[in-house]
């Protein structure tokens, strides 16, 4: 179990803040990709309803999250957030990841529209790494010694890696005939991800060199917290507009009958 | 960390009822805008999702800011309502508006509909700019001496003032073909928008106006209330009749087969 270190005021309201932050980013976010339906056809709806469930699971995480940060501290006497003794329960981010990470690559294929051969053994071997990266680096990150943590960390990163070649190279292959909106699109949302996932690795390290403390707890909050926006809220807004520059590509539309009434 | 006065009943009632008053009238705005875009054809829809997500964002933090003064305030036995040490977290503004400004001018560019060129650019740099300028007026609202508030709220003036010339010199260039009723509706929507936004900054000014205590607490709770409701639903309302406008001028509808029916 982590010690929690005594905060400032400043410290102790930066996290909670963010942290409600990320609660209104999420269900907004859910709110957005539901009614964004209504906007792709029936192909990509597949690939929205996807980036819903992960904010959805995201937002009631982080409601979680934020509660148990504020039962894990208390203002004291003396102006600054002690601890309570409450713990504050990290570990619901590996229960969101486990959960979120397999949608979100699954999501990114989906909304490519392959066909069904390629898709399925792409989808079926990322779910199986993200789940194998996340449930490897969890017993590392609840050891209390660095050895333990530093060997889960390098079990960890062998699917990590396996995930990136399968999202740069066999997906790039996948999508060889895509237009050049939909190759720039799906460019930057593999960038995206690769550096809004960089920080997961980055954080983990933390205890290996030596940053401790009051800065350190808050900026990892922050740092998780603006990560995962970035990584479920922005990325499946750029999962959409792949979806509506593939239906401008192909010159679909969502109207009733637009064929007729352009004619 | 504000030091909050102490208030009769009738102040903190005040404060406490109009919370509650902008919780609903921000959860009904959602809805009303989740089922106004079935009167819409499909490009006006973002606009629409964009306003339903404001209004129930601002939902979200109107409820978390109604539990916060009900926790900050208790009722003692001098009959008036004193601070019971639990801080009044105002923050939950800041965390709002830095989501849902740049919403807000992105509907107003959205429901024009304008050439992908033309919106992508206009929307991106108004977007940029309301971010500077909650993010660059936070450090002065927390600030505790003067003179770094009026050196921050002179920063934050600047992205203010670039905001007002888009609106009112660009926007007006790109909807030079409308019909005069989407541009009277045009400019009523951007004076409203003006209109509301100008209490921010005279709020922000109370601590270099000296005015302080328990009506200045009372009036900025209310003020900024009623400021968001103006500026969230009825500028959300205005939006909507921008859509519907454009819809009559073009002789679109929503009904089925259109083109048949008026044949």
């Amino acid at each position: 179990m982590h010690v929690l270190p005594e905060l400032g005021f400043a410290q102790f309201s930066l996290v909670y803040n963010t942290l409600s932050l990320a609660i209104a980013a999420m269900f907004a976010s859910f709110a957005f990709f539901v009614m964004a339906r209504s906007q792709v056809t029936a192909k990509y709806r597949p690939a929205l309803v996807m980036s819903a469930l992960v904010v959805g699971i995201a937002g009631y995480h982080y409601f979680r999250i934020f509660e148990s940060w504020s039962d894990a501290y208390v203002l004291a006497e003396s102006g600054m957030y002690v601890a309570t003794g409450e713990p504050f329960n990290d570990a619901y981010r590996y229960v969101d990841w486990l959960l979120t990470v397999p949608l979100l690559v699954a999501e990114l294929v989906a909304v490519l529209a392959l066909p069904k051969s390629t898709r399925g053994s792409i989808m079926t071997r990322l779910i199986i790494a993200t789940v194998l990266m996340i449930g490897t680096g969890y017993p590392g990150e609840i050891a209390t010694d660095i050895t333990t943590r530093a060997i889960w960390g390098a079990v960890s990163t062998v699917p990590f890696v396996y995930i990136l070649y399968v999202l740069f190279v066999e997906l790039s292959r996948a999508a060889a005939n895509e237009s050049g909106e939909v190759k720039t699109l799906l460019n930057n949302t593999r960038l995206l991800l690769f550096a809004t996932w960089g920080f997961y690795p980055i954080a983990y390290l933390f205890p290996q060199l030596g940053i401790d403390g009051a800065w350190a707890t808050v900026g990892l909050q922050v740092g998780y917290s603006i990560a995962d926006i970035a990584a479920k809220c922005g990325y499946g807004v750029m999962i959409y507009a792949i979806a509506r520059a593939k239906m401008e590509a192909a010159g679909e539309s969502v109207d009733a009958a637009p064929a007729m009434r352009h004619a």
